[in-house]
């Protein structure tokens, strides 16, 4: 019986989208069953010492990572729309509304088609996931009611969750998104998505 | 006709051990050729404001790192040896004498042999890089004659080599090791070796 494997994600994140495009397919090939765990970098890079994401921080880096991206969505089939660059100015996005209501909705059955709908609206459709009007319209085309679940987001214990998976993140390591992780064993990069699967079967 | 690809490695990188030891098996499946570039990452983390590797200024992504490397060597059939706690106080190795070292050697047929034989030292037998009885034991090992090449190695020339190998690097964009180039297009890291070298072939 295949262990489950735990998806930490933050929706700002480029290989995170990768992932979440990806990661039921290949899961169901090896019969693993996958927990969606949203999270945000943005504490974890303040702990690193970085006020942004370090594709921001480092231009060498980043031009590689929007270079790389186009390149590995070619490869799996996936749109992707590279920012130009008042978008660029712009990423990465404010994912803290879309973290929250990708938690109310993981608890639905249209939780992860939702998930993946934000990470499309993003990359491959420049859409900005920072607005509430964005986030509610992919709530009601996934199937939620976009009212009930953007009054839950901002809920107490929504908040909470949230910032408990930040420190649970922690806790197990991560630094960085897309992480997988299979009993306390850490996997980091959608490029690593495969071996975390196949861990899980061990 | 595939184009060749460069292969941009510093002796100090660990995932360049990975790189080196699986290169020429998969470039010679797709008939491509490679020529092997060291250079030292040392300038260009200077350059981005580290004074050593980002695996030891972030914990986390070291101890990553290590973990992973394991679990990759494990993956290529390839001997690993983590470092214990002196060895990782040690990390990265001085890299600048083997890099001189594989610059001469890379001139001869025993060059790449050569190569290999200073990451497998390294990550496989815990040995120091930075020694010159070390390196010049491997260069006779792999079929050359030590004092010779030690002796090139610290030619002014050789020394240019390398600092001009250092500044093609930054001029192409590359900020890790390993990185390969074709024509231009870049690609970074062990787990993009595959990429770069279908890339080759478009």
């Amino acid at each position: 019986m295949p262990r489950p494997v735990d998806f930490w994600f933050d929706f700002a994140s480029t290989y995170s989208y990768l992932s979440a495009m990806r990661i039921e397919a290949e899961a169901e090939k090896r019969g693993v069953l996958v927990n969606w765990r949203p999270f945000l970098l943005g504490p974890i890079f303040t702990a690193q010492g970085w006020n942004t994401s370090p594709f921001a921080i480092y231009p060498a880096k980043g031009r590689n990572m929007w270079r790389d991206m186009q390149r590995r969505a070619d490869k799996y089939g996936l749109a992707f729309h590279r920012p130009d660059a008042d978008q660029m100015a712009a990423f990465p996005s404010h994912s803290v509304l879309a973290g929250r209501c990708g938690l109310v909705a993981l608890d639905e059955d249209w939780g992860k088609k939702f998930c993946r709908s934000v990470f499309e609206a993003q990359f491959a459709h420049a859409a900005d996931i920072a607005d509430p009007v964005t986030i509610g319209d992919l709530i009601d085309a996934a199937g939620g009611v976009s009212q009930t679940v953007l009054f839950s987001a901002h809920a107490r214990g929504t908040k909470d969750m949230l910032r408990a998976n930040v420190e649970e993140a922690k806790s197990l390591g991560i630094f960085g998104a897309p992480s997988f992780t299979v009993d306390g064993e850490l996997f980091w990069g959608d490029d690593r998505l495969e071996d975390a699967l196949d861990w899980a079967q061990r």
